[in-house]
């Protein structure tokens, strides 16, 4: 299969190239960049040097269509919605990373993207395999979820299938590594405002909560998220504490075993025992999303459950080669099958 | 004044060291130490060097006591109720950091601690200045807060105060540097288990807990904290991001006014405007707690307040000097006039 | 093949355990560990989790050898002595990770190692492919070279092969992860101690040093080098930069062009441009080596060439499994395939 | 004292106000920023909310001067070239904080600033007052040295002043943290891109290079040091390790003696022992210089000294004002008796 990748040049591009490097059905057709068109990608991506022996190039959409089977967009908000109507005219197949196809509520995310989108017609699955693996082995698009929203949602979607929480006050706090905030330099990024600190942001405002609750309000539409981003000293890793208020009398124990059942034979999903927690060098580099802690805390009548990802594989790219793999009828974890580096 | 340090070769003993250096009227008396007796306290704390020209000495309580007019104890818990009560009967003053004098409620001690109290007679105060200011000035024993709590409590006391929230739905999701830790060497203190991680741990369980609910109920006897404590790749420091759910409808600039009228004149707290973010290297090596964020969600009728510390300063060592100033009757900022490290 | 870990709860036995769950030819035949006999490997790796579904075993180098056909031994220096000639007797072949078999000269291993060599008959292999890859091939035992002696013997032999530099002047500067000094606490290695710190260790007398001055002087007997190693805050990863006085007037680019030529066809060592400076990184959790920088100052007459590898993998388990595949003929990047996690 | 700080709104700039603020004998008449003119000082640097309670301002030199007996210039080279001529020709005192005037040879400066110097005829006394201390004290501008040079003259002065080590073979290898490079976000210094790395740059021409030389030549003409600087994942701090070949038969111990010798009297040098390493911790926020290790390898005949300082502060504005306590006749350690902040 001959696979585009459009804006390679971030860091989700350059998840993208390393994970399809792996990929033993797939070859990389072409790594579009504006920037840095003409340069070896291992000018950009020291890590791909001699493993791609290829250069950015600036192709139009048509052009990148026209040699691939199948495109990722990994592009800033606003720009997918007019490139992927043009690769899909053209009959490739496509994961989107942005945000642009994500929302069922159009006005939803024209209010915090603050965009007017200009292709509502198109309707992409939202990439979780956990949740949608289905209708994705027939999707034409697959918008694919952000970081947080596979972290807090995978998180916690089997304690509101369940019943057993109380839905209206679920708290997701998540900390995540400065790779979330992409590869151009900003001041908040800096080495020395990022060290040594931590950081909460947009806590009331942040773009993934809209997303969070729209698909966790599938369960149960009385679902509310109080949800806040951190920005911690970490280079990749996204962790996330759930603070929930048990409405059912439960066990620790019996908890874990609600994950279990829910996320049997999930390729990707690891689900820990009973007070073991879990670690981000288990996932670093890896497309698992480890989930722990199930503490049941019976005096307060609250739960803490704890999920970690890679935010720039299971949280964005390898996600995406997830989502290509079940679109093409591949093996699921064909290119993923990468060990996390630990310590 | 005569000011004797027992248990002076830990983190917390560094940072009494180091603050009472600088403070123009106390002379350091003795400075205790069964492990590095003899040594020169820079070996320990290097720091120091050419600053304490003094050694580490293995003292029984009475000699301490003959030489000073008022001892700190930095001592791991059970340690101090056996000494405390020597201490007194010569007379100094204590300030104690561990957790053996905290409680009001013995009971909850014993069964937090593991402990059977020896001296449940004796009543300490407990050192928080913004709240017990006047009883601090009278007393012969001071219980110095743990350092989750006072970044806890001094940050949400104002809105249990006010009855605005729900107090029966408090989150406090902390997040603290190694150093909080202690200065032993631990499998889960080694550099490759802490750097690049995130980990949540006792999160229903740390001694801490009851320490702040304790606390928080004088204001409400109703009050439930859901507090989950994380280990971060920062050497010093406590984040806390408590998320509430409000019962009255507030702007955030009102929730900033409250914070405000609550500690005006405090010399150690600094309240931020509306939807500002405290830093860490702001209150590095300062008795400062910083309080901002004061954000509101309407749609979700949720608030969220931050607060930062240094944990071995406010948190600790910072803290109890701050409480001997008051309980000897000195300017409460002496010795404690560090601006903090940025960046 | 089955291939036995004898100490397999260390961070080398860690990574030969990784990479060998992605070795296509080999399987795991026992993984031991006496403090840990019983322990699933997840408890102490827990990147393995799902991966390898096995436990640790306390073994006698006797039931390891009749289950395997090759045996990697991550032990303390001192006990492969004593059990690697057991292996032998069995018929086994070995690829020790430990200083015990690396030495020529035994009065050096004697005087360093501050012990008593048992064994002194048993003829190792130093295994370090690119320079003894054809040796390797018919060995029995092959003594795994040290993390700092990879970075630094083919970071400085091209130039001493080419006799551009005055070898007896040869400095090493080499800064390492902490992952290095292995995963038993210690003061040193306390997250506080090695965080926001640089610190030279053994700057004259580290084991080291022998080690790469015993394989330096086979291409000039008159090598001398001045190694300084340091622990900084990183988990994985050394750079070494080498300072050299030039005897020969020669431009970077040629520099460059010595080492392309002098590492034609290997497969894991990367020879980057003129100036351009290798990252931790682009070998994190891989087995290359990159070399680059190639600076020539005139005006002083040196030559400073930098280096950068994983310590785990290249310099520990890596090399060891491409020591075992070119031992049993397999193809020499077996298990070894992984790209470098960047950023 | 009236002082002024031109440049105020940088990372050496924040450093300034901090220190000033604890000065007993000096008042901050202004604080310039074009940038953030009419901003509180606290929405820079958040550390010194409630400790100064002024704004950015954007004056002209003339209007600076008009407030102020002593000025700072903390901007970028060139630009000091044009205005302290007009701060000394309204009679005010001057410390430079860039490279403008720190050189004796003009065409040196202009080689490797590649800026043409406008006013060479203004005579600026190099302000390390370890080496110039009678010359500053009758100075009206000091050049403020550069933060890697003053930790390698200060750290190698003495081995070549005693002439026993081959001064054209001086090897200084140093680490900085990022704070060195400024608080304006590039590519380089993105969080990312920093941590978990160690980066060697400008190998063999940075410009600091000259600076250190022709002040180590006035010791000893033939002076020749080959630096290497890195960017390592520190916010503050230098630490330099300085290798050296012996011409002597010296002992580690003599060579300590050396160094007290030297540096007898030295409010801000702090000699270790023999085998003692310096930590970034001890000198973190002050305006030490801590030397030490004084190694000796016999076989090899070379000696390794290291030393470490804060690159903001004896590295910069410590030493600045350091300077000005000399120019104005103050106390040399003025609102510089901060003491290290460790762990």
């Amino acid at each position: 299969m001959r696979v585009g990748v459009i804006g390679a040049s971030g860091y989700t591009g350059g998840e993208l190239l390393r994970i399809l490097a792996m990929h033993e059905a797939c070859e990389i057709s072409c790594a579009t960049s504006r920037k840095y068109a003409g340069e070896r990608i291992h000018k950009v991506h020291p890590h791909l040097r001699e493993i791609l022996d290829m250069r950015f190039e600036n192709l139009a959409p048509e052009d990148v269509a026209t040699r691939s089977d199948v495109v990722f967009t990994a592009l800033p908000h606003g720009v997918p919605m007019k490139i992927v109507p043009v690769l899909l005219e053209h009959g490739v197949k496509v994961v989107d990373l942005s945000g642009d196809f994500r929302f069922k509520s159009i006005s939803t995310y024209e209010k915090y993207y603050q965009l007017k989108h200009e292709h509502p017609e198109i309707k992409a699955i939202y990439g979780l395999p956990e949740l949608y693996r289905e209708k994705i082995k027939k999707a034409e698009v697959v918008a694919n979820p952000g970081c947080y929203p596979t972290s807090i949602i995978l998180g916690v979607a089997p304690l509101i299938k369940e019943r057993i929480i109380d839905v209206g006050k679920i708290i997701a706090d998540s900390k995540s590594g400065a790779s979330g905030g992409g590869a151009q330099p900003k001041p908040v990024l800096h080495f020395c405002m990022v060290e040594e600190n931590i950081l909460p942001y947009k806590v009331s405002s942040h773009r993934h909560l809209p997303e969070i609750e729209e698909r966790l309000r599938e369960f149960d539409e009385r679902v509310s998220v109080s949800f806040v981003p951190h920005l911690v000293p970490v280079i990749r890793g996204i962790e996330t504490t759930i603070h929930c208020f048990l409405i059912e009398d439960v066990e620790g124990e019996e908890i874990k075993k609600i994950y279990e059942k829910f996320y049997e034979g999930e390729p990707f999903v690891r689900v820990l025992n009973h007070r073991e927690m879990p670690r981000m060098s288990s996932v670093r580099g890896t497309n698992y999303i480890d989930i722990g802690c199930f503490e049941v805390d019976k005096e307060r009548e609250r739960a803490i459950v704890v999920s970690v990802i890679d935010n720039l594989v299971k949280g964005a790219s390898g996600q995406a080669v997830q989502n290509m793999n079940i679109m093409l009828g591949f093996k699921e974890d064909m290119g993923l099958r990468s060990i996390g580096v630990h310590p």
